[in-house]
């Protein structure tokens, strides 16, 4: 694992690293802000994962979540969301391709060669946090927004043990049945839906999967909210599972970063009492 | 003036305006957060001035001001830091020239027919502000950050009766001494060094000007501290005036926006405590 920068910050180290992926085949770059703590401490980790067209650096700059991860002693990881670079196949849309990994492993060609997002964080990149940083690996939260959102949803639902705490902000929680995740998961996985299921937050809930509660956040004038995001179908499946969801519809605000950086300390704190508890 | 973009952030408005400048016969591009406010209220003003080869997306991407600005009920206003585009002088360094207008009136060619920041700043864009924003103009603070710290102070000192509260992170305090302060003030007003004293915060000090008080954050690992912020300058300065100045070396930090962002809620919460009294 290479250092590219550190710098502190809110009393911590916000660092941003890079490190040759087995899992996708190049260098793969993630942020990683240590709050400050007390010598040999283990702290816990919340996940973060980015949106469409994102790096680890618009939550980095953006996201305003060192004050609150300060305040609460909490480790926050953002990684990148799909191989990138020269040699990794590409697509000129901004939603398929490099900068939408959709936290899959692709089995497509020649997206297999690469896109492997879920392995990478499911796996590699846990092992690496678990490794470089001190962190309690027991104690894990997950969150992100809108792909991120369904990253952190899918992922946790596929490993209910591993996380204490499931967030999103403005999440896809139904990627089989919306244009984005239908382009997607059809172009990474194929056409045979069935393979999709596994990638979709509601589908794994009506297959049983189950975590403790889940707090989402979106903007009512999120201009995706009614045709990629359609959080009534989230509503719906964890009302017919019984898995207790809070669901806010934010007055005023939209998909951005804006949005994002106004709820996050809340989610900080939500994510921080699950872990500390 | 065009409205560029509004996003609704921490219960405010954060907006992106672009208007034709009399000052600089440029476009220019600023931002403005208007934080939730009682209808027809008048709220308090605070200016904060960008740094080297910044605009105002810097501070407004990540500078951490919204959540405290919201809850002081401060307006933030944050103004490019040169004209720029075709047809404007430009230099190839990042310290001379677009990007970095030091805040002066120019004089010399071929500067002095588009860069005119101190106009801009105490004159034009403060209309403007106060005709467009539910700003209460008789309540304005102003702060900055290096060569907008240096803005910050000058401005102050020059205008002490507009400015209730005046404070900086890692501001230049001296331009006259310091390599980016002789090359810009040389550049743009002349090698006659007697130009130089009205855009220098320890010579206006020198010469009389006065604040009520001086904020001051810097990082003790700023790695511009040494040669060109030098605030033993700005200590001597203020001591021998008489000015009040609260100056803290902050253990640690360097000349980031991860140094601004981490002590911005102290300097929004200082001027809303003066603006607010």
């Amino acid at each position: 694992m290479e250092t590219l920068s550190t710098n502190q910050a809110h009393g911590g180290v916000q660092g941003v690293y890079r490190h040759e992926s087995r899992a996708t085949g190049t260098p793969m770059t993630f942020s990683v802000y240590v709050p400050p703590h007390a010598e040999g401490a283990r702290l816990p980790v919340l996940w973060y994962l980015s949106g469409l067209t994102c790096t680890h650096a618009n939550v980095t700059d953006k996201g305003e979540y060192r004050r609150a991860c300060a305040e609460h002693g909490v480790i926050f990881v953002a990684p990148g969301t799909s191989p990138r670079g020269e040699g990794v196949a590409d697509d000129d849309a901004y939603d398929f391709g490099q900068g939408a990994g959709f936290y899959v492993d692709a089995t497509q060609a020649p997206w297999a060669a690469h896109f492997a997002m879920r392995s990478y964080i499911e796996e590699e990149l846990s092992a690496l946090v678990a490794a470089e940083f001190p962190a309690d690996m027991d104690r894990q939260g997950i969150t992100g927004h809108s792909m991120g959102g369904h990253g952190a949803l899918t992922i946790a639902l596929r490993n209910p043990a591993r996380f204490r705490s499931v967030s999103a902000f403005a999440p896809i929680v139904a990627p089989a049945l919306v244009p984005w995740g239908e382009k997607a998961l059809g172009g990474y996985l194929g056409q045979d839906r069935a393979a999709w299921a596994r990638y979709d937050a509601c589908a794994l809930i009506g297959s049983g999967a189950r975590v403790d509660e889940l707090l989402v956040d979106i903007g009512d004038a999120d201009q995706f909210m009614a045709e990629q995001l359609r959080p009534e179908l989230l509503e719906a499946a964890c009302a017919a599972a019984g898995i207790p969801l809070t669901l806010r519809r934010q007055p005023g605000y939209d998909h951005s970063y804006y949005f994002i950086s106004t709820f996050m300390t809340d989610h900080v704190a939500w994510h921080a009492e699950r872990l500390k508890a």
